[in-house]
């Protein structure tokens, strides 16, 4: 697997929706698929898989296809999904124990180390197998621990702050669920900005485009 | 404001994008910003952004910038945020209590009408000021309220199904959380599916990225 140059933004937001793609073709029990079924099958053109597939050096034969298995490990290896990161997550409110109690982290490359919350009633409970800590022992945990990134699920106002302290002890990136945008050139780390209320506005404009 | 022919895709998903920042500036007290302040705030070029705002017929006057009031009366209407779209929510778990109790359903242009489960014992319960009433009443109310989009939060096996009848029930959206990829050409209806999983892939791949 040869990695050609720079990447664009946009065909690595592509890698995890090809890799999820792949492991389900991989549950269904099929082995090899062309770049026209999986363009099918992903709302894509076959000859974009072909040139995205192409930025890292091809995956595929000329007129067999991918083989299923080998596309789901190079992609996995892509992603960095098998280099034993760690996690830890900072707001352990409905938000944060929804994602405790039901999000799959070792799906997604990281093992989440526990939880931190201010709110002592918290403090020692577990969700989804995962403890909850007072966030008064944070900073003391990932200087220890060194976890790779935080999973911010804490009150918007808090988020720039707690960010910029998370750096100085080492985190290396950023799950933000905040609703804060934080930027990677205000940080120096990676961060992944969730807004929800972007999705739920997409899904009004096509609605509203249904109709006319 | 016209509209020209079809709009791409990429373009639709940054709708949002530019509607949240064009809040957020007036929020600041922002009257007025050029293409390029609004480029470098948002990481995306000046031409991009203009490219962008002319498939909607423009919204700016060559050298004075964008009247961040208007810009964002303009994006509002093409989102269709003022169109008076309602929404249910069906399954009341962690997930769907973190939206119920955090989620500001209106700014994305829905009333949140109620939540449904099948668990008796959170119905006739109130989560954020939302009503959560028996799965039993679900088609019963959908038929009569006829209620805009479905929020799906329930388990992922179920998601189909559940889908497919609430489509034949009139609802005319799916913003979908369940993890099972629904597709707008399966259904005849727009989805919105939410796949944390792939937000924090990318993620994963950035902080090995930032190694390399």
């Amino acid at each position: 697997m040869e990695r050609k140059q720079e990447v664009s933004k946009a065909v690595v937001q592509r890698l995890p929706r090809y890799y999820r793609n792949i492991c389900e073709l991989k549950a269904e029990g099929v082995q090899r698929i062309s770049s026209r079924a999986l363009a099918e099958r992903m709302g894509l053109t076959a000859s974009q898989i072909r040139q995205d597939f192409n930025c890292f050096g091809g995956f595929g034969q000329q007129g067999y296809g991918y083989n299923v298995d080998k596309l789901q490990e190079e992609l996995g290896a892509i992603l960095g999904l098998r280099a034993g990161r760690t996690a830890v997550l900072i707001g352990a409110g409905n938000l944060g124990r929804a994602l405790l109690n039901n999000f799959d982290f070792s799906a997604s490359g990281f093992k989440l180390l526990c939880a931190f919350d201010a709110n002592q009633e918290l403090v020692g409970k577990k969700f989804g197998g995962h403890e909850v800590r007072s966030s008064s022992t944070l900073f003391e945990f990932v200087d220890r621990r060194k976890p790779d990134v935080a999973v911010l699920t804490i009150p918007r106002t808090h988020a720039p702050d707690l960010a910029h302290e998370l750096v100085d002890h080492g985190i290396r990136g950023l799950w933000n669920f905040t609703g804060e945008d934080l930027h990677l050139e205000g940080l120096g780390v990676p961060v992944e900005n969730v807004h929800l209320s972007d999705s739920l506005m997409t899904l009004c404009h096509l609605v509203g485009m249904e109709e006319a």
